[in-house]
């Protein structure tokens, strides 16, 4: 009945485009409920009808025997596509006991550059495997070369290219031939005799061209282009900066090897933003279905950094310990100066690694900045200081204790606001990443100074104490 | 004798691209010292040797004065080029002050769609006295009408766009005609006689068709469109999930009104990921060359909310004020536990949020995602908590203390792992974007309970901690 009553419905589904997330977690649902009836034909035919960016969606959802299931089931050159918009480590995790003479039949009818991303996530032996089994090796080996996030290891292999020596019609014609990928470039690249890059041509201004014209004559000759071994942040902010849609990719002797296209430069900015945000709380290179043993490793030591530095300040309170024994309501207010120090400090911090990595924060930008947020620092303390102050004398009923606990919060906020934008700079003139030691150089600061700060002044007054 | 050796060196600079940061800088100050040196002549031929990517880099390194006086000086349509590089921010700052008729002149040469971002950054009364001189205001007009962060106000107004009735050799000689930004597109929108889009033609695939061949029978009817309305980060999923470098933009009629581009999704999800990760630290918004004032506005509440919530830490605290007084170094360790929960929090909450954003969070991964949290807290608690704890019985000589101080830390990153995972889950559920509310729940959580779950342990057993 069920399964009826889908198949009308499913009928109409390109004409639904794009898939919302309910609609897409209903569709893995009900293929799900097809397999576990047995019922897997139906169930191949309902992901059959499906666009692949949504069949890539609907697969992440299901789990790992039906994934399997269904990659090995459908059509390789179908599976191929599914696989272009799955990431890389999923893709490794569903090809885990999978024939390699399966695999390799799917990676052959793979883009290269999707092939060569997922052969470098499956376990060594199996990439071994698999690629004796392959037929179209003769692409994949140049590019396992390069890094993960190198231009090489980012370039698409399948672009159009003509001869600087041919004329508009052989191009044009020759561009026909190069196949539907190669079609949906505007841009098409010329090279010389020996295929060292020469120039670009548009393919509007080649289809418009007289037949006899030499490619040479109307192609433009000024052309950025990237070695292999180019790391992919500078290409994606080569490709922002000078609003390219395309980047060539060349090896030492100038010969073009491949092309890097905007939609690959999304997938850089994104890892990139991902990475810097990760780093700022020590779980940089997670995933959340990543392997929990990954996890431990990569969070451990950030938290016993952190352990280290706490201590730190444990350490200064502990030198204050008679001064706590004498008021012991000073213990009550210890959490807030630090705590609020670390806010503000983590704040500026964010801006300014994140302005950083953004390419946002000019020369001239540096010194003012830290003007700029030291006073901040300044200004929100005085207003923090005076709240808590109050808060302080009408619930202890001391005057003085709002006094020492309003200038504490001043003066860390001013240090909040000069570490969060000093220590970034700092680091980065130290060739350092800022992302990566900041946030815990900022809190160390925020913290010790706080509590010192605070039990500092506090005993230098405590006959107003007691 | 400076300047004689700069033109000289600088006549390569073309060959130099990209330039990068140092390079940049150098050039900044260059062009500020001869302006400085009264030789403007020399410094604007120096800009103008540069690549307009470059161009713009090099505005935002030199001082306000500087930048009117080139912006406005160069010829109108090489300054509208300049301005596509630069932040719309930034641009209107530079425009402060100048004549609505000069500002007129420059907007008239710049892409419809920047120029609107710039409109929408001058004051009211300088916008209106611009479009007043403006003679380009027609297109102008009706992007103004969409919100910034819609389809309406990203797309382009310049695309590839022939009719459906119309053969193959008429359209190829009319998109020749519209002009060289369209040449730019491999792919041209087919429109019916109403305007409304019909389907997409490849433009390799139109210079082959035999000449009569009407552009009906060779376009693709299957085409994905978004209205003006839709939000920015919409589109930016849709043309990610099916790999699409353009995506058309319809009226209500479905007539085609715009294009928006893989580049311009660049800078969509760039600007996304900025503000999740200023929504975690309570700065949405900002920019490091913003104005103060918005600054202190908008990081003011944020600081006042934590505050709340470590004043109920404080509460916690004051709660076992007798304790304390009883077992003073109670007091050294209060950071520790809750400074490492929050911690261990923020490290799962950022993982959660960020592969929420990245829509990476599939349905079937929510509950898995909560176990694999809580279990991290748990070893990671047990590890934490045995390293603390023997630290403790070392320091203070009291085996009790340092079993007290290990279990609070078990359970307060057990606690860490369950808000981090469970809080945005929860909001995401309710609707409310987990970036901005889950940063402080968190906190609020690790504070609370760490600081009750220790001193409310070492409350039960003060008779062995005297």
């Amino acid at each position: 009945m069920k399964n009826e009553e889908q198949t009308q419905n499913d009928v109409s589904l390109k004409d639904m485009l794009p898939l919302d997330e309910e609609k897409t977690e209903e569709l893995a649902r009900q293929i799900q409920d097809l397999v576990d009836g047995d019922n897997r034909q139906a169930a191949l035919e309902l992901f059959d009808k499906l666009h692949p960016g949504d069949q890539g969606e609907i697969i992440e959802d299901l789990p790992r025997p039906t994934q399997q299931e269904i990659l090995t089931t459908i059509a390789p050159e179908e599976a191929a596509e599914v696989l272009e918009y799955l990431e890389p480590e999923d893709v490794a995790d569903v090809f885990k006991g999978v024939e390699p003479a399966v695999v390799a039949d799917i990676l052959d009818e793979t883009d290269p550059d999707v092939t060569v991303d997922i052969l470098r996530q499956l376990p060594e032996t199996q990439t071994r495997d698999v690629l004796e089994e392959m037929e179209e090796t003769a692409e994949i080996e140049p590019l396992l070369q390069y890094a993960d996030d190198s231009a090489g290891g980012r370039m698409m292999l399948e672009y159009g290219v003509v001869r600087e020596d041919s004329t508009a019609a052989t191009a044009l014609e020759n561009l026909r031939k190069q196949g539907p990928e190669v079609q949906e470039i505007h841009t098409v690249f010329v090279v010389d005799a020996e295929e060292r890059l020469a120039g670009k041509l548009n393919v509007v201004r080649l289809a418009l061209a007289p037949p006899n014209t030499p490619v040479r004559d109307i192609m433009e000759r000024e052309i950025l282009s990237v070695s292999g071994k180019t790391d992919q942040e500078e290409c994606a902010r080569m490709m922002e900066r000078y609003n390219l849609d395309q980047l060539p990719v060349i090896d030492e002797g100038g010969k073009l090897i491949g092309v890097i296209i905007s939609e690959d430069v999304i997938d850089v900015i994104e890892e990139e933003a991902t990475e810097d945000m990760y780093k700022l709380a020590g779980i940089a290179g997670e995933r959340v279905s990543g392997p929990l043993r990954f996890s431990l490793r990569n969070r451990l030591p950030w938290l016993y950094i952190n352990l280290i530095t706490t201590f730190l300040a444990a350490l200064v309170i502990s030198i204050f310990e008679s001064t706590i024994a004498q008021v012991v309501a000073l213990a009550v207010f210890l959490p807030i100066v630090a705590g609020q120090g670390g806010i503000g400090g983590t704040q500026t911090l964010t801006l300014v690694v994140r302005s950083m990595a953004l390419g946002e924060l000019s020369r001239r930008g540096r010194w003012r900045l830290l003007f700029r947020e030291v006073s901040l620092g300044l200004i929100n303390g005085l207003l923090l200081g005076v709240a808590v102050g109050l808060v302080a004398y009408f619930w202890k009923g001391n005057y003085m204790l709002g006094l020492v606990l309003g200038l504490a919060m001043l003066g860390n906020m001013l240090i909040a606001g000069l570490a969060g934008a000093g220590t970034p700079l700092l680091l980065k003139r130290l060739r350092i990443d800022p992302a990566v030691a900041s946030a815990v150089l900022v809190t160390t600061c925020t913290d010790v100074i706080g509590f010192f700060l605070f039990l500092g002044l506090a005993t230098v007054l405590i006959g107003f104490l007691l």
